[in-house]
């Protein structure tokens, strides 16, 4: 991304932009920014504009990492330190205040038109809300002894959904598609959303180690509240139920052990097939509103594309 | 203030809601609304339309102190524990992030005059961007031997003066002032908010504990580099300045005995006097802009008792 390298910052104080620096320029799968350009492409030529507001939600992504690392505890980000890590909390704090900030700088000088700029602020902002609500709701479950799966799919889709679903709406508006067409590209991009996550949470369990990148059974080990988890919870009879929850509340179990035995009830209650399923649903569900959109087939290869890339990753 | 009463959150997760609900109710002065309504007010008799814009101001104010308490270690806040005491660190990491956000909401949602709207975040973003900046700037002065007087002086202006140079110009600019009027109560309220600063650090040292509510001596025993250290430092010679120095790094010396060795230090400099003057200069400044306006004066009174009030505290 040429124009994320052009607009490193080099401001004084040094020690809050020099941390943005940083995780701006940490190898990410960019997969917002490509989704926004793609998706302008179809309506424009001219996706110069695009540019300032694509960077703006790359920039905004980079903010919940920020923070969200520091809550989740988390000191690795794309092989790297995260930035309270690298740096140390309060400027993890602070650094990502002024992202949040620069990512509503970079819309508001993205174009002078202002009816579609109060557009995009708005959206923008309806979906920063839901982020943090999503965020929240994650930090609630881990608490919780029992959630429920429909809480969880709000969680997700608030969490990591609603934005896929808002860069794609985001785009088409840049674009100059019309009030339909951008309707329906936020439905296509929040179903794409919650399709990728449920199958982030099944190659976690099932997924190939190499093509992954994350260790295999890591959300069993760590007694993540997954759909596979709250799905089998939801199937189970009281014994298999009393079983899987006393398993996760068990840390000195070997870990390949635990994972096994998890790994057991799941496939009596046949749960990866229930996760895979509702993956094909919601691809379904995002098809029909890529069907419904009113540019020609032809114009929507890359899109597509995307779409494949995003669940290619296989079992 | 009725309209923040009504904007009481009450949407789920409430464990995101619910501190923000706990430091807006939280006693402020609310200085910064005020300020706003009042300039409005000369050039409008609606003042409706402010109210989502001063709302958003005091709410970006509150979300700078649920972060920088953090930052701080402040513990209290308003004679209450800080959200981050009250809850823990994520929520008023996560709580606040949500009330940037909303303060931008509330800009947004305030009118459809998409001009001005356009100015207000434009001015708004900018001045956040300042706040940012002088929070690091602080942060920084406390790991630093040395910092220099103009140094300190931008950090005040970035941290506390821009916020209140903004509520100012964007009262002006909702009721309707033009660009020059804007800009004069922008430069009013700069230099409105300098001297309340720099008088603020003089009353930690010199002002009447009844009145100022704070202990007094408390910068001195913090070793806080405040205007008073700061100037003394400057004129001192060096047998001065490495006797300062070294009250500052004495942390075992009795409270009493410190504050009385380094105000005995600040008298042989006369920076009471220098604060004083620096005060009376920035208030002829601000008073220059005042007059500047092109609005009759019969209609700045309440501006005149606002700035009065503001500078009133007597040592």
């Amino acid at each position: 991304m040429d124009y994320v390298q052009k607009q490193k910052l080099t401001d004084s104080p040094v020690n809050l932009y020099a941390p943005v620096n940083y995780l701006m320029e940490l190898e990410g799968k960019r997969i917002r920014p490509i989704a926004c350009l793609i998706v302008a492409n179809i309506y424009t030529e001219d996706i110069q504009k695009a540019l300032p507001v694509v960077y703006s939600i790359e920039m905004f992504h980079n903010f919940t990492l920020m923070h969200d690392d520091i809550m989740d505890n988390a000191d690795m980000r794309r092989s790297k330190p995260s930035v309270h890590v690298k740096y140390d909390v309060n400027t993890a704090i602070l650094s990502g205040d002024l992202m949040m900030i620069m990512s509503y700088k970079h819309i508001l000088e993205c174009c002078d038109d202002l009816i579609l700029k109060n557009k995009l602020l708005k959206l923008f902002t309806n979906t920063a809300i839901e982020v943090c609500e999503g965020q929240q709701y994650d930090m609630d479950f881990e608490n919780k002894k029992e959630v429920a799966l429909s809480d969880y799919l709000l969680m997700i889709k608030l969490k990591t959904a609603v934005l896929l679903a808002s860069t794609f709406k985001t785009g088409a508006l840049i674009g100059g598609a019309d009030d339909n067409d951008a309707i329906h590209f936020y439905d296509l991009g929040l179903n794409l959303g919650l399709a990728f996550q449920i199958q982030d949470d099944l190659l976690d369990t099932y997924g190939n180690q190499n093509t992954f990148g994350k260790k295999i059974g890591g959300d069993i080990i760590q007694n993540k509240k997954t759909y596979l988890y709250l799905k089998a919870l939801e199937l189970a009879n009281d014994k298999e139920k009393n079983k899987l929850i006393s398993l996760y509340n068990n840390n000195l179990l070997p870990e390949k052990e635990k994972i096994e035995k998890v790994k057991k009830i799941f496939k009596i209650l046949d749960v990866k097939k229930h996760a895979e399923d509702l993956i094909e649903q919601l691809m379904e569900k995002a098809f029909d509103h890529y069907h419904a959109l009113s540019v020609p087939e032809e114009k929507l290869k890359e899109v597509k594309n995307l779409m494949g890339y995003l669940l290619k990753r296989k079992i």
